[in-house]
């Protein structure tokens, strides 16, 4: 594993955890980790299970002992570890988003294409968010009429964080776009459509930052369906706010990150008298991974939606069924980020191109 | 009308609105309404558009041009003013609860037998309420295990209100039990069933005060249910907090006056990965009494319980029906109440005798 | 007044309430209601207390006996009715929107400018949103960074709804735009800030229907914050669904009229542990209108929102300072319409100027 | 381990995880799991990374190598296995309820007396029951007047489960008293008072079901207040509903567990304008346990209340504190459920002694 942030410790936890929850024909050895603090990469190592630490990630991609290769570093890293763990042959796990440019995440694409590769966009992995989609795939909704897509945390308006590596454009690309709309793309493109036109908006509240605090959009999907937008970091009050609401024919769903073991559910196909919101607790035998976890209403936390991801990833692997969300996929949602800009800078509609 | 505080506010109200909203086949005229402080009494009048004042409610018995006596004042003067109204043959309307002991409202329940009447247990008319109801009628729960009621308000804390009359035993009878309780058995016997015995515990936190603050019961009802209540001027932070829960066979559901509007409800039938609380609005043309008030989801408030109850009373009252709930309905909630009071005095179960 | 549909349903129910409720030093003689169906326009007036009926509104206009005409039909008769009524010398109340365009609204709004004039944007005066406007002219909030709106019901898909004149763009002049966008509008002019520059996506699900059935726009204001709203007739399972969520420097606030009576609050300036949305019941004594109406946690709803802007408007009348929402301020949230309208159809963003 | 079930499940996760959110100073071997059914003891001990397995519980004890014994057991169980490991001088952790008797209760605990030890009554651990505790302490809410306790689940209802040990008088000792209500008179104890006096009443829904499927209780507390008691498997539409509502002097909290990462909280010190429930999401860096997790509003789940038990008894051990709670806490929690058998058998009040 490249980094030792935050998001390594999700990694690393998933890492371990996997293989409580899912039958999974692997044993995961935690190698080695990398890190350029010494100190606290240590102590990291030490504490997640790492056999090894080194400082340059060079080394972690020369070993022949490393199968896989978890990039978790800040975001103009994702592109040179890539290219290097590819031609090492290495799979790729990369933090998202994918790439600081569309051409970037291509190249990137074009070079694991015949690896085993996964971007770790694990929100797709919540059971509510998993259960939208199987009742969406299952017809339950019909035809989509409103996504409406937000994320918001309060992450901008602390002026600690201002002097991370996420306020600086040589190192995170964008802002919220990166940070957070890239989460709202996947997920609308995994549960409603691909977007095909779209028109945004974007700012930076704090005068001298380099990156965008917030955007918005509105978009038409391929659907027929109409979109909206919002991300910030400046939704004082919530701090990893990410939610939908989807109005359809036959009904309603919406789900809030906050709430993340819940569903909201209008079937307008019920007797008059009945219909209504309906707040199901997805934890459920009968409900997408709740059979791997533990009884109803024994709620799981973030760390699942990692645990999920890897633990699909690795039941599938010897399959040899592409994983979905992989880099092919990302270049599609780096595209839909890169024309939210291009919209941004210009005041324009811009068209983007179907897959 | 006999009464000029708050809750006669409420009925003048009803009397003004229920022809806008019911298809009542009299027009009401509010002759004369009767108060001790005069100047109040003037300035209610002008406002609540009654026609006349008078301070002795002996003088509103004797007219003649007087159909309906409606008697909002302290519970102590119940019993007197029905007496003589129903000797002169009036309708009665009576606030709740009917007496302040099972023994005078069996007494004013027999004087008026052949007279029209109504008790105004209004809440049994939030649309919620009467949905509930209807829902139970038609099986949608089936078998009921728990009915679970609570009625919290924090009027007790306050000490401006400790000189009010519902403070002093001789006029109110009883505090919370007389108060709210009786709210929460009119409710219970409604939609569930008659109780059959009970336990019962009650407090005064207030040292000296006459009346209880506070009171809870175990009970088991007629239908093979168990139930809990509690009713408590000393429930901080609830202003008007009257519910109920039921847990059946079938399903569940859940209101709270404080959410007038909507009615939770859980439909066990229903396929297990869908089963979950639903938020229903009672605000639909297929629900009780929307049709009588606005368009779906164009809220109603408290004092259209009131609306509803006289709507229903003189929609039905050509026809001979008895209404309900009326004063005999009123006197079984009374033995309850009395009942609650012997068991939380003694420390022992009570049993009830059935209707 | 002039109309006998649902909305007039409404103001008739206000103009018999509004003594109940606010001190006003007038009495309202309901004289004269005009509708074009007489047998529904006779059973209207006998419900409603309507003196008289007539079929022509010029009638009602020419009559010396009528110092106030209440406009409450389809919005392209909103101009010719002003500008006979203003010619007249009559007090206006008009129904919303405004107008069918800009143009005319403007030349009405010259028309009554000597006149008492009002436009029931009704939500301004329901008490939670004035305490909204409370809090934020307190400066509770700070810096406001975002504005979310939304305005959702259902009414498009009803395919007998698609019948009425809302759907014919002669009568209705617009689709949500009109009947919804509006109320939004001017509930943010009215919370936040004007709005100095948009660009907006109308659709229209359905075809050959001659009106929107939905809108979206992103905004800025000229507070600096940024803004997105969402109007559709297509929210299936939302019936009355306006709300509005605000982002600020020291907190946020969120709405929703299908639970009209709480507003919720984020107090940033807390302690952190105890730093939470709070869900306030805005029923108390200091809340506003509430001494006007019930106890507190006693509810009131959508029909107390026509009443309290009636009662503003005659409380404040004699005192002569313009009342508002007036229809000054309409032109200027029919001048958002058009720009909506506007860019919409070129696909453009559109500056406004500033009032 | 003895135990291979459920929890046996919950227990072994937090063995493999309390290391990595706690700073603990030793490292935990998964020596040894003991069950019943080999093939499926095998599964687990692979799944959960035990090292060995064996059949007879008291192999394990006597095991040299072995420091700590956890029971993960039916109940009956506690006790022989609890005085066979004191014997041995083995650290012991024990599931809830202690003991199917308030003497075994007793004797086991005085047999462990000398010994570090635990009882899993793991939601005193969620971070929002621990927030819940230190407001109490910090005074927050001042005089206590109610205290209401609820445990709901549906678990009495599936035919499935009633073969189970749960539904065996011989091996469970009771019903939903031991299953679920001593979870929740330790969350009483541990946030209000011990409870001094009690009225109770049970019943089973199954005809010749051996053990209770339904509990209340009316108690008072040593400081003052009044409680109620809900426990029931037959809680339709509940999972795993333990949750408490705690009305004082100053406001009110309020929790669900089916809820479990938030803590309601009505500050009735605030201006009354602002007084409300609000819905802290107890995820924050100055919430108990939240230093150990993720990043605020990163949830956890049920799994965690078991890790921060574990890490709480590991951090603590070897500075000599006792751990709480620990058999001595549970023998007085085993006091209050053999007086709500009493109770309910006898229909009388039964008083407890203090500690």
């Amino acid at each position: 594993m490249i980094g030792s942030g935050f998001i390594a410790r999700a990694h690393s936890n998933a890492f371990h955890q996997v293989g409580r929850f899912f039958e999974i024909p692997y044993t995961l050895d935690l190698k080695v980790v990398c890190g350029r603090n010494q100190p606290k990469l240590q102590a990291f190592a030490s504490q997640w299970g790492w056999a090894e630490t080194v400082a340059d990630w060079r080394e972690v991609i020369d070993r022949k002992d490393v199968d896989v290769i978890d990039i978790a570093v800040p975001n103009a890293l994702h592109a040179p570890i890539t290219m290097a763990a590819a031609k090492a042959g290495k799979m790729i796990f990369c933090e998202k988003p994918l790439a600081i440019s569309l051409t970037e995440a291509r190249a990137m694409a074009g070079a694991v294409k015949d690896l085993p590769n996964l971007v770790w966009f694990n929100y797709r992995r919540v059971p509510a968010v998993a259960f939208a989609r199987q009742m969406i795939t299952e017809g339950k909704l019909g035809k989509v009429y409103h996504y409406r897509s937000y994320y918001f945390n309060q992450s901008g308006v602390d002026p600690a964080k201002g002097h991370t590596w996420r306020y600086r454009a040589g190192e995170a690309g964008s802002g919220a776009i990166g940070d957070l709309l890239s989460h709202s793309i996947d997920m609308a493109t995994y549960l409603n459509s691909d977007i095909t036109e779209l028109s945004a908006m974007k700012h930076t509240f704090v005068p001298g930052r380099e990156v965008d605090d917030a955007v918005s959009a509105m978009v038409r999907f391929g659907n027929g369906s109409l979109g909206t937008f919002e991300a910030s970091r400046f939704g004082v009050g919530r701090r990893n706010g990410i939610g939908f609401e989807i109005y359809a024919e036959k009904g309603s769903l919406a789900f809030d990150l906050e709430d993340m073991n819940r569903l909201r559910f209008y079937d307008a196909t019920e007797p008059a008298n009945l219909q209504a919101y309906r707040n199901i607790l997805v934890t459920g035998p009968d409900h997408p991974y709740w059979a791997n976890f533990w009884k109803p209403a024994h709620l799981i936390g973030y760390e699942h939606s990692f645990i999920a991801t890897l633990g699909d990833f690795l039941e599938n692997l010897a399959g040899g069924e592409p994983f979905h969300p992989n880099f092919q996929d990302a270049v599609q949602i780096q595209g839909v980020l890169e024309a939210v800009e291009a919209s941004a800078n210009t005041k324009t509609w811009i068209r983007l191109k179907s897959k």
